[in-house]
């Protein structure tokens, strides 16, 4: 098979070549798409289910959605929810309606908070948050799923489409709130084709992927019945933590940035981050770094810099000796900042606006 | 354990005394309830699970509730559902308030027929039967399950509240579309108490024990948020078909009658009936006939003749030999008549008027 392109490596690109495999998703090839975006570029997305279809609807102007769902727990995101709102926007900016759902339901029942409290938390600071990280106001298109009659009594209908065996075998376990709250993910994520038929792309981290394959299963069986046509999906990998796991954890707060965060806090994090720097100044200056091993290197890949000439320059730069970890965990710090500053006020002006955002009224 | 009271008798009443030490049930005693009804009298309801609780509230005039669902398929009735509006209404009589909501999700998500059609059926057929058999037009509140936004989000709670193992220790199998079924009858048979906490009694087959035991077993679970009290419930036997089976059946026409159903069918099957009759009418007149093993008789008890006493002399007459299955088969086949007479006109009437009845408003 084709190997996961990451032009500019990773010592955790293997186990995503696996999960490629396995999960018989397709390799993203970015030469699909107009104008990548910098995750897209970089091998950061690196896989999908039925791209071309999407291309092809950017390529002739033909109407698709995309679509992502927002638990409103905590007061805080992280990079994967970012990384999901940039592959949003760039749908967005190619064309397509733009729905995200606030998934009231699943933290009610799974987070010991009342229906209200979710949808409170959800206004104050998670829709804010999403637009702004890029997406525009305008032509986003919010829901409730406590209020979508139509999802919930779909996810009723798909339920009885599935045997227990095969949800197991898509998810492992089965347990009935999981069950429950699975069917109702089929019923967001083809929402938007209650009314018109069309292709959607649903932006997921690859832990996400079982309800998107649950997803495909569905619309297959009620084909005769709904004609709904199968979401296509993109995966992006993880952010690794600072300390060199394959992902953050708020567990382990060490390696976990969250957004927004104390910056203070952030730039100590990263002084200690895992890099691919040599035992000694001597010996790196000699041989060059490893920034396929470096965490920071990831950071600037993944979220800090934009220009591709840039991280090429860094990438070489740190390769040849000519920079250490030091002056790079600076540039980091100072990156993560400017990012910092800018969401934050972001952020506000978002909340301040918030009422104004185009929520789905259901009768 | 304390054998089933059926003072007529009937060779099926052992299997339900199994079910009651086997389902951890109460034996059902007339004598708690005032004015018990002619099922609640003859044994044919026999068993309830926290009884006490709702005669209190009849004798307190406490407020309490009561609740069936109808399934909206087909275009008739049985001889189960008239027992479960005979009990309905006794409690609406005694003071409860009067809940039956209109299961039209399951309908569409079963039979095949869309949210629309169930609608459709309820509205022309089964609500106007159950209104025909006797329950209060102005003091009956009804409510479609695909509208009820309150049940759907409670049901995803209650999911997450259950295990997949108790779910199957309670209903054999889990498939996730009887999963999801479930957990929203528990949402329905909860539903009147989330505004007002108050005791409630579910009439049903003992066939429908699994869900009630759901629903106990859900609001221990969510006590201490809800407060909940748990819902009593009522059972009564099957009519039995007029072949001698446990239950009629529509799989077995030639032993099953259904409300409505064209009188000469129904006579020409109560002709064949099977009786406790002996070999011959000599035999007969000699030793006198069971009319515990009657199917005929069976009918008079559950539903054809309302006085005990009439009732009486017909099981004295038929142990003496005093009258023949022929003579009682002609006296069911009259008072049938009777009964589907006004029953139909009835339901004309109900028709008409289906569209006055109180129907729960949805935001």
């Amino acid at each position: 098979m084709t190997k996961i392109i990451d032009p500019w490596g990773s010592e955790l690109a293997e186990d995503y070549d696996k999960i490629v495999k396995s999960f018989g998703l397709g390799v993203f090839d970015s030469s699909m798409f107009p104008e990548p975006n910098r995750i897209m570029r970089r091998g950061t997305v690196f896989a999908g289910r039925d791209l071309k279809i999407i291309a092809e609807c950017i390529k002739k102007k033909k109407p698709f959605y995309a679509l992502t769902g927002i638990m409103p727990t905590g007061d805080k995101i992280h990079f994967g929810n970012k990384m999901v709102v940039e592959n949003l926007r760039y749908f967005q900016e190619h064309g397509a309606e733009t729905y995200i759902l606030v998934a009231d339901l699943e933290a009610a029942s799974t987070r010991g908070v009342t229906l209200e409290q979710a949808r409170q938390r959800a206004m104050d600071f998670h829709i804010p948050a999403y637009i702004a990280l890029g997406l525009d106001p305008e032509k986003t298109i919010f829901y409730f799923q406590s209020e979508n009659k139509d999802v919930m009594n779909m996810a009723y209908e798909f339920a009885k489409k599935i045997t227990l065996n095969e949800f197991k075998a898509i998810y492992g376990d089965a347990d009935p709130g999981r069950i429950m709250a699975a069917v109702t993910q089929v019923g967001d994520v083809l929402y938007p084709q209650f009314k018109k038929k069309m292709p959607g792309i649903i932006p997921v981290g690859i832990d996400q992927d079982p309800h998107i394959r649950l997803a495909r299963d569905v619309v297959s069986r009620v084909k005769s019945k709904y004609g709904f046509i199968p979401v296509s999906s993109i995966y992006h990998k993880f952010t690794p933590s600072l300390e060199g796991a394959i992902k953050m954890s708020k567990s382990r707060p060490s390696g976990n940035i969250d957004l927004p965060e104390d910056i203070k806090e952030v730039c100590k994090k990263l002084k200690r981050a895992k890099t691919g720097g040599r035992e000694t100044v001597e010996e790196q200056r000699k041989i060059g770094g490893q920034p396929e091993e470096c965490m920071i290197f990831e950071m600037f890949k993944q979220h800090l810099i934009e220009d591709d000439k840039q991280l090429n320059q860094i990438f070489q730069d740190c390769k040849t000796g000519k920079i250490l970890c030091g002056e790079n965990k600076q540039r980091a710090c100072e990156l993560m900042t400017e990012f910092m500053k800018d969401f934050e006020e972001k952020l506000k002006k978002a909340k301040k606006n918030v009422n104004k955002l185009n929520f789905i009224k259901f009768t």
